[in-house]
């Protein structure tokens, strides 16, 4: 049934060759992968105008083009700078690894962590943000929790997309990426044509003059509103390995595109901004310039429908890039090893699972609301960026390759640049929820850190050094194998159960707690009858405890025995038919096993007996 | 720390021999197995007053004694045919055990069914009707679910005073009923006194005439909402085993003392309301009847403190007789058998803690309201109580003893009575919910039934008969115990189970699940370098599964086998010093354990390996 379900949603296992298959080119990987840093198209002017309106008026058009294009020379820098980090580590892993290698463990970890959180909030953040976009169309979705039930519902959605698989979910998530990026681009080019060779006059609005002197710190501010736009960049470089091969170049080139794409849409939709003066309200300012560039028809809509969809995909990036990153981090041994295993469809679904419940979380927790979340969004992405920058620095100092002086020149100083965005960031937003991303990291970097000690420390204690291989000693002389069988009573399963103990050694006891004297003599009657050729002890359990009496025996057993010698113990359990027949037995073989296998030197061997269909049994 | 709080909780363990003093008498048999017929004496006689006042107006006084008078005589019917009963039946069990011996199986489960439901909606209706007189003087209690969550803190109370144990539980809950007594006799002496001595006059309330004719049909409703003053008589036939010795003259003489206490408080504050002319409203009768009587004062308090206290406790009749009858039934096989066994203070813990859980949930469920609870009471103990006495009438006239004549009779008419009371309940109280206990008796029975055909078909599988014993086949020779070790990796846990298979057998194969060719040789070159003198076996799994290629392995390798052969798989599992870290295991143990233990003759042995302490490790 469960199985079946899977199947339907996730489609048939591919076979481990079908990996190369799975792979995407430049077609289906710059969708995929850019839609988090395009859907920013869609709020981060707008983020930005909200900063600016309310404290310098109507000069806040020209500001607008100048932040914009702040932010996209920045884009630029790190553009150059990730391509650099491509080229030098084709196996994908992005900060994690280059901060890692370069700048140590604990720079490579705190890259990790703060990524990580990033990319977690880039799932709760773009969903919240799409369907308020819905909500706010149709407000009756709003009752009822909507907004909450609509969001886990698109990640569910999200989920069962990736776990399809890395080519199935590019597909899915790609065409309606480049469905927005054609929206808005013919909205450029029309708006700017009605407005240049039509000279169409766009209403002016009422806005008040300016009301404080433009400042540094309101660029600033500004700044850090629009930023959210570049997350999307360390997506590209954790899935190198995704790409067909040649997969540094595809992931190269998809960066370039990636930039201009964002340079023209991001640009572009400034410099429309300022041609139409639109006042971000009670709808977006994209829905506002369609509505005067096309009026209120087809591509209106088309418009308004793309943007939902692109800010809800936005989430898709995350879904690309923490599985590769976690699994990364899982294969060095820095994160729970089942996150680097490949599930039925080749993707890594349990960092798949991982983004679903812990952004479901964030969703539930904070109500779906993207003004409570965005405060916490971005700082984790810059840290990364400026860990991922000095690292590369670093390295081009350290190798002293060709034209090193350059490189180490452009990833300094994008290093520079996103640390002060790093710092910006932090200062604006720290009351807006940024502190508890600061508080987060240092708490993830130390989990990762006492993950990583404990599977050193695992390692460790199983590894047979190559020089111990030739003379390990296997020979089993020295064990002596004593076998001790618990009984409750005399029936067919502990008969099966002595039967099976004088298999695998002639150093037996049946072992029984009675309650009481008559009980015991019962037993030891019955017993005595079998002929088992084994012998009973007895033990006496006046507070009408069952286990300990056994683990007390077995303790003194253990203790009588020289080292190296191992004791069995032999428990039979039911396996009953339907499920909740099993409330209907003690399942004491349960706590006795957990009790047990707390001691050293002692197995514990199960001999399942297979109850039979009540109603076959009563009517034979 | 479990156990400590556990300790101070419920005290320290009792040895099976501490039962005999462990049992109360008299003195203390009879608050605790009273109280929940003596807290009828603080609703039933206002819940008459409901049913009458606003139909024959201020004749409801006059039919209120007639009515009380009704139901005193059913009870003096039901505790001479209880006598009769606990004679007979001296190891309790009442209705159950009297219904099944003397009219089958059917209507003994019948019996236990009505009265399981009776004794758990006797702990929700008790402890929210209590809840209800504190919140109606302290309504700020309300707020916040506060009375759903009083009412649980003192089911929980109730619950750990219970598994101290029957003595300590007697001692703490009996004292309080005896101080109610106390208050209502007080009461009665003071309130007769004041009319009879001191021709006190009370003043005469506003009430309408007669609305309506004075039928049969009020009379019944009455009678039927007065009735629940009688659901604690079956309590007592449960607990004779909890007497001490001479424990059915003690049971008998706790049933007359009640009858008694009954028939004076009970029908003493029918007369006493018909001279005071109470109107139940916002205050109870018995707090309306103390004020004129003591006026407000220390005595008025004292009967509100102590009336609020008995409702509470009459729940504790249900925390005595509800385990007792369980463990009953579960003995006999028709309940879980984890229901009979005596926790640490020798009371039955498990029965203890399912009414606990299942009263809590329909408290939950019902919001703590009595009006919506109420409806289901009471229809379950008639039940009973008419299964019971048929049972007694069939017993007489199938043994004939002597004077059986007269004592059918009794029995006879009391099964007629309560049958009448049944079909009365029914049928008034149907639309406020005895349909859903209508409904869940059934429901019960189907359920109780299956259970009992599992026990008795685990017992038909197990059981070895007594002229098999003798002959019965010890000899191993045909058995041949083939072992398998899966392996993952050559580490020191894999080594130690290949040395543990070498101990039990010389039939060994290891065995490998590879992902790709490249693991595959590496691990089989490491084999070789180890000489273990096992052949090792390696599958490829293209689909990166483990373990169902290991699965298919040994299902071929049982195929190859002849019967009454027996396969071992030896697993290794790792026990981690701290618990978080078991999640940075695979765990594939655990699943492998619980498929293999499907198939018959396969045997799981689990050879434990202690992790040590990480910082230990890592610092040698």
């Amino acid at each position: 049934m469960y199985k079946k379900i899977k199947r339907f949603l996730v489609g048939t296992p591919l076979g481990n060759n079908a990996l190369d298959e799975e792979k995407y080119g430049i077609t289906w990987g710059l969708p995929i992968l850019a839609s988090d840093a395009i859907s920013s198209v869609a709020y981060a002017g707008q983020e930005m105008l909200m900063v600016l309106i309310p404290a310098v008026g109507i000069l806040a058009y020209g500001q607008l083009s100048i932040v914009s294009f702040g932010i996209i020379g920045l884009l630029f820098i790190l553009m150059l700078s990730y391509r650099q980090t491509i080229d030098n580590y084709p196996n994908g892993g992005g900060a994690f690894i280059v901060s890692k290698e370069n700048l140590g463990v604990h720079a490579g970890v705190t890259a990790g962590a703060a990524l990580s959180i990033d990319y977690i909030l880039t799932v709760a953040v773009s969903i919240s943000s799409g369907v308020e976009q819905i909500t706010s169309a149709f407000p009756q979705l709003r009752q009822h929790y909507g907004s909450i039930i609509i969001s886990v519902i698109l990640v569910l959605v999200m989920m069962v997309g990736n776990l399809r698989g890395i080519r199935e979910s590019s597909k899915v998530f790609g065409l309606p990426a480049y469905a927005f990026m054609f929206a808005i681009f013919a909205m450029l080019i029309t708006g700017f044509y009605k407005v240049m060779v039509l000279h169409y006059v766009p209403t002016v609005p009422d806005l008040k003059a300016a009301v404080e002197p433009l400042s540094l710190f309101l660029l600033l501010k500004a700044f850090s509103s629009g930023c959210t736009a570049l997350t999307g960049i360390e997506a590209v470089s954790n899935a190198v390995p995704n790409f067909k091969s040649p997969s540094t170049k595809h992931a190269k080139t998809v960066l370039l595109l990636l930039s201009f794409i964002i340079l023209i849409l991001f640009g572009g939709t400034s410099i429309l901004a300022n041609m139409y003066r639109v006042v971000p309200g009670d709808k977006a300012i994209l829905i506002l310039m369609a509505e005067q560039v096309f009026g209120v028809g087809f591509m209106y809509y088309f418009v308004t429908a793309t943007t939902f969809i692109i800010l809800v995909l936005a989430a898709n990036t995350a879904f690309s890039g923490f599985p590769m990153l976690i699994s990364v981090m899982a294969k060095e041994g820095y994160a729970p090893r089942q996150l680097c295993m490949r599930g039925d469809r080749l993707a890594y679904d349990n960092g798949i699972y991982l983004l679903t419940i812990v952004s479901i979380i964030l969703i539930i927790a904070f109500k779906a609301s993207v003004t409570s979340l965005i405060g916490l969004y971005a700082i984790g992405v810059f840290i990364s960026f400026t860990l991922s920058q000095t690292g590369m620095f670093v390295k081009w100092c350290r190798d002293k390759g060709p034209h090193w002086h350059l490189k180490a020149a452009l990833n300094g100083f994008g290093a520079v640049i996103t640390a002060i965005a790093v710092v910006i960031i932090a200062f604006e937003k720290f009351q807006q929820g940024a502190w508890l991303v600061v508080v987060l990291i240092p708490i993830m970097i130390f989990l990762i850190l006492k993950v990583e000690r404990h599977y050193k420390s695992v390692k460790k204690q199983l590894r047979i050094k190559p020089e111990e291989y030739d003379d390990y000693d296997m020979s089993v002389d020295k064990y002596r194998n004593r076998v001790i069988v618990p009984i409750e009573s005399i029936n067919k399963s502990s008969v099966r159960a002595l039967k099976y103990a004088k298999t695998i050694s002639d150093n037996i006891i049946a072992f029984n707690v009675a309650i009481d004297e008559d009980a015991a003599n019962e037993l030891r009657m019955k017993y005595e009858k079998l002929n088992a050729g084994v012998p009973l002890t007895i033990e006496f359990s006046p507070f009408r405890e069952i286990v300990d009496p056994l683990l007390r025996f077995i303790a003194s057993e253990e203790y009588d025995y020289k080292k190296g010698d191992i004791i069995t113990v032999i428990l039979p359990q039911f396996k009953v038919k339907k499920g909740w027949h099993k409330f209907l037995h003690n399942n004491t073989e349960f706590f006795i096993r957990q009790e047990l296998l707390k001691h050293k030197h002692i197995v514990v061997s199960t001999i399942p007996l297979q109850l039979k269909d009540d109603k076959l049994i009563l009517n034979s």
